[in-house]
């Protein structure tokens, strides 16, 4: 089954979203997507988009994502991040998330970027094989830092008392 | 002592970089840092600036930074990174740390996203107490990968072959 890897457009939100929805369940958490198409318009198929995304397609369906957008190392200068990598459960093990991350890349190097990054789940051990056979490092003692919407909220509130 | 927090400006830099070293130091990677002042103008000080650095000042010297940029979710959308939080050993403890942690997270707050987040090394435990204390959570099964220059270049060509 041949696919093709193609720059996004606006008219595949809908199919976008739905890839986001299944890499939750996967990721154990499935209640945690608040992003809609509407919202995913104006971020990323508008002025001054948020994200880059591309797409994997076999006979016009969308089976596979790779969102990415840069980000700045003060170690390296400009850099490029992949947020998701994402095909979809029946169309794996193709070379379709292969294709996607070979995208990323390459896409990567044309800027000229001096890091790509992004993240793994540590208990995600055929990902991790996966990114280290490419030449990928794998940091263990990093852990990530967030605060939600929230925790944001509380912490503004508190701090103007 | 008083310490003011304010943008930073294009004549900053030589600070700025003086204080990206110093952390380079602490976390053990000294020889990693390849970005230089001018490389700073060109990305931080000239049209679509790749981050946004805020000063700690004390009577005209910098004494700390917050070196932020944009984000994007698929899960929450519109996010804030804070690259560097930088103080200067001498003037540590005075909660200028703090101060700078703050004018990131109401930054991030006016610019309405909806999620904030960083990396924090996992044997920095008051670094992580900090965090956790302003509500923030730090997730243990994530992993930071990454490709430098060179692993990049290498992966780019072997696909080309």
């Amino acid at each position: 089954m041949e696919f093709i890897i193609r720059d996004a457009k606006k008219s595949d939100v809908k199919s976008i979203l739905k890839l986001i929805k299944e890499l939750a369940i996967f990721e154990r958490e499935p209640n945690e997507v608040i992003l809609t198409e509407q919202q995913l318009i104006i971020d990323g198929f508008q002025d001054q988009p948020k994200f880059k995304c591309f797409i994997a397609e076999i006979k016009k369906e969308v089976v596979g994502i790779a969102l990415i957008y840069p980000r700045y190392s003060t170690w390296k200068g400009a850099a490029m991040h992949l947020e998701d990598l994402i095909v979809t459960e029946k169309h794996r093990g193709k070379g379709i998330g292969f294709a996607l991350f070979s995208k990323f890349i390459k896409y990567s190097y044309n800027q000229k970027v001096n890091r790509v990054q992004w993240v793994v789940l540590d208990w995600n051990q055929s990902a991790i094989e996966f990114y280290k056979k490419n030449g990928a490092q794998v940091l263990n003692d990093w852990r990530v830092a967030l605060m939600d919407k929230n925790a944001i909220k509380k912490f503004v509130e508190n701090e103007s008392i």
